[in-house]
């Protein structure tokens, strides 16, 4: 982890990464705005209803949580940190914010699908 | 982009990525430390040599370059960025460094393997 002195736009970064990694939807969906833009190794994700339900898929499957790096300016925050699962906790997952009046309007979201399937799937 | 002033780690890392984005392995490498360590989606990667060809099969395959973000501090790097290929220039690349006296001893690199791979495969 870095940054002792985050940005007001990586506090919100921080606060929606801290809540749904501990199974706090509501929580994180607080930071979220209404016509948020998220681009998933799935596919383009548009409004906040969609992206609930794609973040809750996660909330559901996700074990535990290894911080790597956070970072921040005024606008934007990018995190990296492994999402842990029953299938591995070594795989990585990156995440690029755009942040305008604390809430979050674009992520971009990077992790290896193979690394999160089902061994069977691999 | 960010970062208007980047710290020496950060210099160092992007001395590294402009070079292998662009086609130049071998000013890439001199950024390298012999012993790096390399978290890949397919796998952990030691040593300068193994590095130099995995590296090498990206370099090949790389059409472009659009940059997303650059952090750093004192002793890490944090980049995303999307790299172009014949299949796609949508699917985003993280890269998280840690640099010591100007080398990059560790890289944690995260892709969607399926986002590159040939459509059939998909």
């Amino acid at each position: 982890m870095a940054d002792d002195n985050p940005s007001p736009a990586l506090q919100t970064a921080l606060a929606y990464h801290r809540a749904w990694t501990s199974g706090d939807l509501d929580g994180a969906m607080a930071h979220v705005a209404d016509d948020i833009f998220c681009r998933a190794p799935d596919g383009d994700i548009t409004g906040k209803d969609a992206y609930r339900d794609y973040l809750g898929e996660f909330t559901q499957i996700m074990t535990g949580l290894t911080d790597v790096a956070v970072f921040g300016d005024e606008e934007h925050a990018l995190l990296f940190y492994y999402p842990h699962t029953v299938v591995t906790s070594t795989a990585p997952a990156a995440e690029h914010f755009i942040i305008r009046d604390r809430k979050i309007v674009e992520s971009l979201l990077v992790f290896d699908r193979l690394s999160f399937a089902p061994p069977q799937e691999q």
